[in-house]
């Protein structure tokens, strides 16, 4: 398996980089019934090779620059595979001492790396956990934020009405999802308004709460975004954070893949206000090259996290939770169990030491900065929104037809897989080059394709022209 | 890393089963810092083996009898290496096609494997996802009858107050963590009383609906359970469905361990009563050799649980979603982003073939049962409760303290983990048979390991019996 690995990934750029197959061609060529007697594995790998195969999008190719990635890499892999061995659910600190706390030292040591105020760390009145992903962290920290403002009594009464959470139009959609899944309700939501660069607008933030507050509501959360995944657009923390401390607001910061950038010190500034954040959440598993799931949720009063979010039952009653010496982690989240996800996280973190990490990251980063510069001193393409990491967001002047048209023609050949965003009703192409093995040639010949396409459709709109 | 595994299954019976460290040991050994260069994978293997294995309590070892089992498996492990591996997100249809269909397919089968009725099939108005956990399961079965009810508007409005959820005593502690989450509110989650079987008695559930309707408040979810967690007793669901159709409930049934036995014709009878529900969930990844995390999740209306949990930002329109040919598993449960978890199960499956899962079933049944015999026959112990299955409850009958005391110095001593539940004030130690590599061998050391201990402390204290 571990060989096949090694060859797939050799071998990835052979495939077409989005899955080409239509709706139901899998699933038609499986069986109806499982089978009664066993299967070699050998069996089942051909399977996976002549059935699964053409069905899958290559995430890992160098040449998916799709949404915002979800990298793998060697070390991660074993990390994980050691994880599946081991087999160890660390529930309760007694299921597993190292499982938890392997994951207090590596995400201390995440905190430093990224900079952060020493109260997301274990050592504070903070902490961190690993939680499956940027959405469960966001549903999290809503439910902390709605009982601290209760006083915890919001899980006793259930919701009331009259609490308010604010996010701009651009922030991912598991926000709007928590508000709703926490009983707040969309209603109680309020989506401000962005400036020219698509960041939040701090003014209009601190007007709405105002208005709330005369209509006698509550205002209690809001989230700020490193990076949307539109445009990697850059909310203003610390104008947003000044905000959150005078109102008595729960700040969250989501950086899901920006915040990997910050593990450059000539980057860092993009997490400039985190010191108002209550909490910060970012994922690994986008930027980080370790494979899929892995958000890093960090609180600064994890006493609230603990006290929103923590249920025992007579059965996992044990001495060490007693004690008051040990970290459970299942308090910590929506779920009660929880897989040895930190053991990925400590090998990428090792194998690539904080210098390579930062050397992939610069590297993408510059990849994105030369391909937005190719842009620009295009005749055909305009560069949309700034671009101030790995993300770059154009378009062609043809308009949003072409431009689709464009991006579907590209993605059904295969070579390169990109993705869009709608952008004041501008039809937007979105590169986002970050995926762990993308290099210079890759991004050079993604951009010969994009061109290359473009003239061809232009040509068959206009065959006169040439 | 593969024959790391192998020798560590080998010799797992070699390692106390619950890691004998103290708090702090194993963070204490852990670097304070990441590293800036690149450590090889050999230098993080060596701090494997020397700092952390000695803070691993082994859920894969035969040994482990405590909670429910988390078990593993060879075909599960390559299973899980080649989702790592392929590294595939599969949050809508196209980001990988075979990661949705593979999954419906699999899911079908166990719906027959299960005897399920035709309407959790997903040819059907049904359907079935995997969920990381019974706690997310339950979660999006609560989400779901809340807008169901109140006709997808409290996703508008938020919670009114209204509403009513109703467990058992010994429902898990997930679905009350699953109220408060939602907004409900503890207060308006009633528990049901329980007979003598400590299953809920679906006269009293009628009772307390009446009454709140009395109150004029809304009864709108029931969670049945098939084999409680601390004793495995198992809740009427025909009753419990009747009442739940009678009232308009939204019946939830977690099953989490014990749903696995249904695959047994034999013991298929424990999910009588299924046909009434609106929901099913249990894990393979307890009973069924499948690592964590995997839980299938079925519902009857697949339409309400994705109307309750859908959003579709621009960033993720596509023609596929738009056609509506296709499941985009995203909304069917809280997190956006998702594993490739049916690679694991769909090895799972086939390598063992359902003979091959129903005899590991049978067995671990046989010896659970011949455990249970033995404290029946036994001059110290009393089975306190029935053992349906594979989970035997019982206790010494020199009371609470010997048998506290009994559970902590044999755990101490590594040779068995197993844990405790208290009934009715009752201290009674749980003995889970259900480990995916435990043979009758085991069972009997651990039996005489318990006899052995409970005879030595007996003459501790009362040394002049001897």
């Amino acid at each position: 398996m571990i060989d096949w690995i090694a060859d797939y990934y050799e071998n990835v750029e052979k495939y077409p980089v989005l899955s080409q197959v239509k709706p139901g061609e899998i699933i038609n060529q499986l069986p109806l019934s499982a089978p009664n007697e066993s299967e070699s594995i050998e069996q089942i790998m051909s399977d996976v090779n002549s059935i699964l195969m053409p069905g899958i999008t290559h995430w890992q190719s160098p040449n998916f620059y799709a949404f915002f990635p979800s990298n793998s890499s060697g070390p991660s892999v074993l990390g994980d595979l050691l994880s599946s061995g081991l087999g160890v659910q660390g529930m309760i600190w007694a299921t597993s001492p190292a499982c938890t706390e392997l994951e207090t030292r590596v995400l201390d040591w995440l905190a430093d790396m990224l900079q952060l105020p020493d109260r997301f760390k274990s050592t504070s009145a903070g902490g961190a956990v690993i939680q499956d992903t940027a959405s469960g962290a966001a549903l999290s920290a809503v439910l902390a934020a709605r009982e601290k403002k209760t006083n915890y009594q919001t899980n006793e009464t259930g919701c009331l009405g009259n609490l308010v959470a604010y996010i701009s139009v651009h922030t991912h959609s598991s926000v709007e999802k928590a508000i709703k899944i926490a009983g707040i309700g969309k209603n109680n939501l309020r989506l401000i308004g962005v400036d020219e660069k698509l960041a939040m607008r701090a003014d209009l933030l601190e007007d709405a709460i105002q208005k709330d507050i005369q209509d006698g509501l509550i205002p209690f959360f809001v989230c700020a975004t490193v990076g949307s995944t539109s445009t990697n657009a850059m909310d203003p923390l610390p104008e947003i954070g000044k905000i959150s401390l005078n109102y008595k607001l729960w700040m969250h910061i989501d950086a899901a893949m920006s915040g990997t950038a910050a593990i450059c010190p000539e980057y860092r500034h993009i997490l400039n206000g985190v010191e108002f954040a209550d909490s910060f959440s970012f994922n690994p598993h986008k930027w980080m090259f370790t494979n899929f799931d892995c958000n890093c949720f960090f609180v600064a009063d994890r006493s609230a996290l603990i006290r929103t979010l923590s249920i025992l039952p007579e059965y996992l009653k044990n001495k060490a939770t007693e004690s008051g010496a040990v970290i459970d982690y299942r308090d910590w989240h929506i779920q009660l169990g929880r897989r040895f996800r930190s053991l990925k996280l400590w090998f990428v973190i090792r194998h690539y030491g904080i210098n390579g990490l930062r050397f992939h990251i610069q590297e993408h980063i510059r990849l994105a900065q030369e391909f937005a510069e190719w842009v620009r001193s295009s005749e055909d393409f305009d560069l949309v929104t700034p671009a101030p990491l790995n993300l770059v967001c154009f378009a062609h002047k043809n308009g949003n037809d072409f431009n689709r048209n464009l991006l579907e023609t590209i993605n059904n050949r295969g070579k390169i897989y990109f993705t869009h965003t709608v952008i004041n009703g501008q039809y937007v192409l979105r590169m986002c080059i970050a995926q762990t093995n993308c290099k210079a040639e890759h991004v050079s010949q993604a951009w010969k394709i994009i061109q290359e396409t473009a003239n061809e459709l232009a040509n068959l709109d206009n065959p006169g022209s040439e």
